[in-house]
Order: C-alpha cells, then sequence, then structure tokens
C-alpha cells in the first residue's frame, strides 16, 4: 500500500511526527507532502517545510518527502498512491477533513481517504500553536521534533 | 410568504441552487439576496454574483435576485420579507447560522429564520472548494451549474 | 402552507410551545403530533400528552393536535402536508434531526423538513429536563405552560 | 495488512457494507467482527447477524465473517490483526470511535485504529434507523443490501 | 470558596481524581457529591460509590464526600456551596453540562458553575468505559486509582 | 483566588461583561487582561480596548484591566495569578479554549484554567457580531454596555 499524507507542515510537529511514525508501519511506501497554495501566505516556504520533513524523517527509510503546488487528486494519480492518509485531533477537523476527502473521491472515484486518530498528548497541538508560542519567545521544545527545534526556532523568533 | 434566502454566493454552487428550487416551493415570493459587505475581498463582484444567479434562476418564475450590501434586517425589513431561509451542511454552519439568526432577532423581533438541510449530495460543497478545486485547474462541472460553469471557470482558472 | 410538527411532547414544555406559536405564523394549517412508539415506555400515555397540547394550543385557531403510532411519513401522506417543522436546539438535537429529515426524504421524496432554532430562553430545556425536576420536588414552573402545570406537576411528583 | 472490522451489525445495512467493500480493497486480509455484549439487548442474535454478514460478503474472496463476546483487544490479539477499521458518519460518531481508539491503545499498545468516511449517501443510515422504519412496515429496501432484505424485514416486522 | 463536585461515581475513575484533586487547590473546602437518582439502575449502590471516595480522598485535607438522592441545587442550598465544579471531556459532555447548568441557573439564580477541562491523559475515559473493559475481565489498572482498584475489579468481573 | 480573565476584548461586550461580574463574585482579586498581537490587525488598539474595560468595570472594587502584548503564560507568572478564566459560549469556543487550556499547562504545570458558560441571553454575542452590525449602522445599544456605547458607535460607524 503506498500511503499519501499531505499537509502544510508549516512547520512540522509532533503531531505530524506521530502521524507519519504510525502511517509508515501501515504501509510499504509512505509519501508525505507538503501541499502549498502559491497564493497563500506561509510562514515557512515549501523548500523550508520540505527540508524540515525530510531531516524528520531521515531514520524511516520507506518514507519519502515531496511538495506539491497542485490539486492533491493530481499528485495523488501521478504517483500511483492507494490512500490519503490523515489525522485527526478534534470535531473541527474532522467536519474540514471529511469535507476534503468527499471532494477528492468526487474529483477522482478511486481516492480513498483514511484517518488516524491524533496521539492524546498532540490533540492541542498544531502549526499555529508552534507560530503562536514561538513568536512570543515561548519554548517549543516540547512541541516540535529535536532535530528541527534550533532551525524552527531560530526563524519564528522575532528579531 | 415572502422568502429571504441571503448568502455570499461567491459563486453560486450546486448546494445553493438545490437550496433555492427546495425554497421557492415553500414560498409565494423568494429573493435571492447577494448579501455583500464593501470592505471584504471577495472572487466575484457583487454585480458578477448576481448576474451568476439570475441566470441559474431564469426559469423559476417566483425567484427573484438582488444585491445587498448593508445589514441584513434592513433588505429585509425594506421588502416586508416574511421569512430568512439558509441551508445548513453540518455543525459549523449550525452555530453560524444560528448566532445570525439569533443576532437577526435581537435587531428585528418579526425576523423568522427557517433552515433547510442541505441535499445529502452537496454536504461537502461550498464554494470555497469551488475555488480552491478550479484555481489548480480541477474539474468543477459537478459543483456548479451547467448553465454557469463556462463563465466560473474562465473566471478562476489562473493565467 | 400545512406545517407537521411531530415531536414526542413527553410532556409539552414552553421549548414547544414557542416552537408552535413561530410556526403557526408561517403555516396556513399547523398540525401537532403526538408521535408515540408502542413499544417505548414514556411518562405521559399519548393520549394524555395529546390533552395537554390541546390545552395549549386552545387559541391559536390555525392549530389542531393529533396522535400517531405509526411512521411519521405515512401521517404527512395521509394529511398530505407540505412541511415538517422541528426546532433546534444543539448541536446533538442537529445531528438526529437532519439524519431524520435525510430518512424522511428517502422514504418519501417530496418530504421536506424545515427548521426553527429554538428561543434563546429555552436552549436548554427539554421534557428530559422538566422530568427529572420535578421527580425531585423542584420548581418546573418556568419550564412548562402555566395552563398545564398542576397536571405536569401531579403527574410527575413522587407519592 | 490483516484488518479487523468490528461492529454490533444489528442488522448490517448498506452503511456497512459500503464500508466493507472499500476496506477489503486496502486489506490482504478483512476480519469483519460481530461484536457482541451477553447482557445486552439486541434485536437479532449474534448467529443471525453473522449469517447475514456472510451472505452479504459471500462475493468477496479476502472478507470472512466472525462473532466475539468479549474484549475486542483480545479477538485483536488472537487473530493478530493488524489494524482495526471502523467508519464514521457524524461528529458524534467521531467522539464516541475516538474514544473507543483510545482505550484500545492504552489497553493493547500495538493497536492501530484507522478510520473510514462514510458514504455520502449512508451518512444518515444507521442499523437503528433501519430497525425504527421496519418497526412501522416502512420500505427499507434502501437501506439493506437486497440478499438479505427478505429476512431483516420478516425478523423485524411486528406480528 | 465552597465548592461541590457532583456526579455519579460509578465508580470512580482517574478521570474523577483528577478534578477532585485541582479542584480542591482552588476551594476551601470541596464536597464530592455522589448524586444518585433511586429510580435508575447502577452498578454500584450510593454507599459503595461514597466508600469508594471516602478511600480516594482520605489524604486531601480539605475535601469530604457525601451522597444525595434529590434535587442538586436543594443540596447546593444546605450546605450553603459557592460552586458547583464539573469537568468537561468532550463536545458531548460540553452540550449536557452547560444543559444542566442553566437548568441550575433557573432554579437558583446564585448556583455559578465552573468547568475544569479534563487532563489530557483522561480524555477517554468514562465510568462506561471502565465498567465495559472491566466486565470482558480486561485490565483496568491504568483507569481507576490503585487504592480502589480491587474493590472494583471484584464488583464488575463477571462470576 | 487571583484571577485572570484574558481576552482580546475588541471591543468589549455585554457577553464579556457577564463573565466579569461572576468570576469577581469567585476571585479575590480578578485581572481583566487585553491580550494582543502585535502582528495581527485589530478594529481598536490596545489602549482603546483597555480603556473601554476600565471605564466597563469601575464599579467593581476587586477587578483591575491591564494589557499585554506577550504570551499569556508569562504574565500569569509575573502577577501571581491562580487560575486563568474563560468564557464558553458554544462547542466552537469549547474546542479553541480547550486548546489555549492545554497549551498553557504544558507551558507551564500550574497554570489552571476554568471555564464559565455565557448568560443564555449573550450566547449570540461576539466582538465580532458587534463589529458586522456597527459597521452597517446598525443598532448594537443591546450588545454592549451603555457607559462606552457611544464610544464604540462612533469607533465602528464608517465615515
Amino acid at each position: 500500500m503506498h500511503g499519501l499524507y499531505p499537509g502544510s507542515f508549516d512547520p512540522v510537529t509532533n503531531g505530524h511526527t506521530d502521524i507519519i511514525t504510525r502511517a509508515a508501519k501501515l504501509c510499504d511506501t509512505l509519501t508525505v507532502l507538503v501541499s502549498f497554495n502559491p497564493d497563500k501566505a506561509a510562514s515557512f516556504s515549501p523548500e523550508e517545510r520540505l527540508d524540515l520533513l525530510n531531516k524528520v524523517t531521515a531514520d524511516l527509510p520507506n518514507v519519502k518527502c515531496d511538495m506539491w503546488g497542485g490539486l492533491l487528486i493530481d499528485y495523488f494519480d501521478k504517483v500511483q498512491a492507494d490512500v490519503v492518509i490523515k489525522g485527526l485531533r478534534a470535531v473541527s477537523d474532522f467536519e474540514h477533513e471529511f469535507q476534503q476527502a468527499h471532494v477528492n473521491k468526487e474529483l477522482c472515484a478511486g481516492a480513498e481517504t483514511i484517518f488516524l486518530c491524533s496521539d492524546i498528548s498532540s490533540t492541542f497541538l498544531s502549526s499555529g500553536v508552534v507560530k503562536q508560542v514561538a513568536s512570543f519567545g515561548g519554548d517549543i521544545s516540547s512541541f516540535v521534533p529535536a532535530i528541527v527545534l534550533p532551525e524552527i526556532v531560530s526563524r519564528l523568533r522575532k528579531p
């Protein structure tokens, strides 16, 4: 099974790495995809986000990372993935992700989405929280992977 | 009964036309109202949105379309409508729409709102989804009325 | 428009009478229907519930009350109603009522359901709350219509 | 991947068969498990429910059905499954299923649960709806698989 | 501040003891109240539940436990408490608890309720989960306080 | 108990003053804190918002107001508060506020958050509603405290 785990990863958090680790066990191949919209502002460039993901997943042999600025379903077709994988934390996630899953199915009948529930300790964690805390100089060391902590801190800390 | 169906319709989707068709059966007169905020960015101008709605509702004799840049309740009073009509798709709609309904009632005691639940096939559909898919060149033909598809596609497709 | 407002009304509360009063303004005829399941335990018999509703709606000339132990949609067909009317208080109501509305539409394509949002002061009110408070001898005078308060109190108070 | 799809299936609906068909494509082996609690009342006996599932899945070569009256996680261990599979329809499903998934993980660290979202046309469908409609003699032919329709109807229709 | 923490505690879980410990820090006196309905079936008798709570809170000097089979607000008045304290885990808790809080305020204008959010590790935990797992002989040692584990296990394990 | 009630208060509404009044009864000292993000656009400056709060709370002797552009938890430490206090209106509030409460606890183990449920009449009220209505010249006199109504109206009304 070739799984595709898309997200904005702006930046990657421990919540994302939890999903990546667990999804990698279910899949023969897992592609983690930085899905970006060229028209939307983000804190990290797609290249920076991909670079962080590459570092974080370096030890997972069946995981590769990529970036894509188009329709998810086109990438899904291109790499002939079998399933889209998403994490769910809360009710608001649920509604948004189900909408996306149904849109993807409408656009491509074979595009199945499977959901993993977030680890209990990550239910409150999001890229937005990381940026909010870091922008005020707060300690984000329990929110992001240690290997990329310095990079994320230095990019998000205000001058 | 004179019903008033307000929305941003930026642009109209099959979810909107489902509500319009069903609401038109319940009302003697149905006014579909492009409600716009001059200070907020939108993809289509109010005039464009009204034009799309006029085309889409051309075959419904008791439906007329209009646009309004002020307080909904002032338009409601002006045309002496009996009810505001809204569609509900999901829990997040529910909370937002109930807030608006209660605000309208606070501002005008006689302003009753009635809700129709979205057709099953439209629960995942929104103007935002249409714009997201179209901006990447995806196929939106199952999301918007055929009669306005070319206009919407040409306006949303990137250069 | 002939509206059908079904419920278990076990017993009627001020939340129900709020919906009845507002729905009666929207409809030419409103039928308030005690919908009961002969196999389910209830605190009041269908006849008692109907009797309470008749007293509560005596002053509303276009409202009549009835009871029905079968499929809602069969009654809907029998009286040739135009719409089912339901009140919504909270997210949990929303999910249940939407399920019912979609089931009814599946069983009878013409069966439209419209929803009114509960009055702000009734959002916490239900027949279950009335019974819970009354069973402990609490004061339910602000929860049920004054005209049926003595009957409800005497039936629910423990011996 | 060996998937385990547990449920009460009291009785099986088209919503269940949708999940079974899609899950069977993701798994090498899929076990559909009638999970019953000997102390809880049900409309169909575990044996009847299993029999219906066997008929419904007869054409799916990698699907087998079983029943279990103990802790799910013990069955999961016994058959050395890789994942539990569940369908999600609505917000209320979401909360209940996440609770169960976390409990299972607490009891057995390796027990991963993956969720599929219900097909759009099954979001309103449940075993409870089937029983409610059938008990009043309503038409359930669009709710349950044709092959088991007569059995379900004859069991649920009142004398 | 005299806080009143009511619940059915059938039986006490680690989720309850987390709320008790934190509430005890906020209050001068905290009363933990087994609130029971003589007409509703429960797994443990009110006396057994109170006994378990007494053992669990023995080390908390400003906490005392009691039981009550009447209206919460009558006990609140009787002991002249200042606030009702409740834990919130999930959206479904939220709706139920807010309803209760508004009912209590309607019955007694001075009855304020404050909510604590469950500890992350207890969001999936409830008395129902404990009973479900224990009834199948599952390990509940991470769900209930160690001091009362043997009692709870022996009462819930099937013969 | 020293309570800290943070918010953006852009501008203060009757929903905020309801929470302030009730929280002031529970606390020895209550600090109402304008929490602002220097990078985010707001309708009122932090100084203006603080000024409005000072006027609104002038009669409450144990309430003082302040403003803070940093991490909430740093202010909490600085003034040695005992609890953060937040109001909850709806499900969407609930998820956001619980996320914040868990983040604060992660950053500072002693930071307890308590929640009060909004007064029934304020459940639909927010700063956003006030601004939306006022921007169209609507009447906001039932939404904001009378003492600051003229200031808020003159600031929000369009030229």
